[in-house]
């Protein structure tokens, strides 16, 4: 498949992109096309490294959706706006894969859903015509960018498109020990992404880091 | 200590009980007096069949409350009302334990928390006497009641006395391999209530059994 990584400069982004790299193509989006095309040749010297060839490269959000199966949203709330105004003559019916937590920091990380219920509901409204998957929300990415780990925990996959749900679901299956679950509908994905601030919160009052999660 | 468990007849109650008993005496509340008695004689046997010395006496909810320290709160959210009224002339400033999670089934099961944010703050409110601490949501009865089980799987403590938040984290200490973990403010317990539905819908989507939850 094609994949595209929007935010893909960020660590997030760095960590999904080397994992699918050794099945896929990737495309590093950026608004900016050096610092993507930067990200992408980094990210391929430590596949190369590895002797893992790949084929990863930078290009403008934009062009990097045009040329995609599946496109993963990796941003802050707040911008996903603008970057999506900015994909829409592009958009058809990819797979949109949201990884977007709406919060806001006073003393602690506070969940701020819109009134949709929830920020991948938000953004399927504003994009119908792609099927919008939400996954990916609590996963360390220090974890995820360190490529020798095998990663314990669960990742919850919540959409309404069934045949979407299994690609991001059969994604996930590579990223090493870490396990997909069927989290519903695209409106329970509230539960997984107030489930962020929580984890940071509580990973700050308990001396830990890193956090994520283990359905057992 | 004393702990009074109220809605002791439950399996969770029974859990509990059979997990304290070890060392703390353990008063089994319920409407049912006789029920109450049946039940501690039931939790006693299970014990002393395996060694262990303990005291465990079945009581109205009002009387098991009276004589303890910590009261756990383990019955459905609709009959704790009646319950709260029931004990109002015993309560002066015990540690009240609360487990209970306001949620309505219809095809999957929904979180309906009341106005004031989540139950165990609906609850600190009527009963501003006593110290509220939230705990225990999502831990699996049939793991808790199998006396040989190790469970893995944390609690996440909920309050805003710290002292009764340090009380519940001692005897959460005692449950075998469960590792308590400071969840912050009463008002937090929300995340906490509102994952047991989600916990169960999920393990129904996914054909898993009696989830609980580990941070990793």
């Amino acid at each position: 498949m094609k994949i595209a990584i929007l935010g893909g400069t960020g660590r997030i982004g760095e960590g999904l992109a080397c994992r699918w790299a050794l099945r896929h193509e990737i495309y590093v989006g950026s608004r900016d096309v050096d610092k993507a095309k930067n990200a992408a040749c980094g990210y391929s010297c430590q596949l190369t490294d590895r002797g893992i060839e790949c084929r990863i490269d930078g290009a403008s959000n934009k062009e990097a959706v045009e040329k995609a199966d599946v496109a993963v949203l990796s941003v802050p709330y707040e911008a996903a706006f603008e970057l999506i105004e900015c994909l829409r003559p592009v958009l058809k019916n990819q797979i949109v894969i949201s990884l977007i937590v709406p919060m806001k920091k006073n003393k602690w990380f506070e969940y701020t859903p819109p009134e949709e219920g929830c920020a991948a509901l938000h953004i399927q409204h504003l994009i119908p015509e792609v099927k919008v998957v939400s996954a990916y929300h609590n996963l360390s990415y220090r974890k995820l960018c360190n490529l020798d780990l095998e990663i314990e925990g669960d990742v919850v996959i919540c959409g309404d498109d069934v045949d979407a749900k299994h690609v991001v679901t059969e994604l996930t299956r590579e990223i090493r020990r870490v396990r997909p679950l069927d989290g519903g509908h695209l409106s329970e994905s509230r539960m997984i992404e107030s489930l962020t601030p929580f984890l940071i919160n509580m990973a700050t009052r308990n001396g830990l880091s890193d956090l994520g999660v283990k359905f057992v």
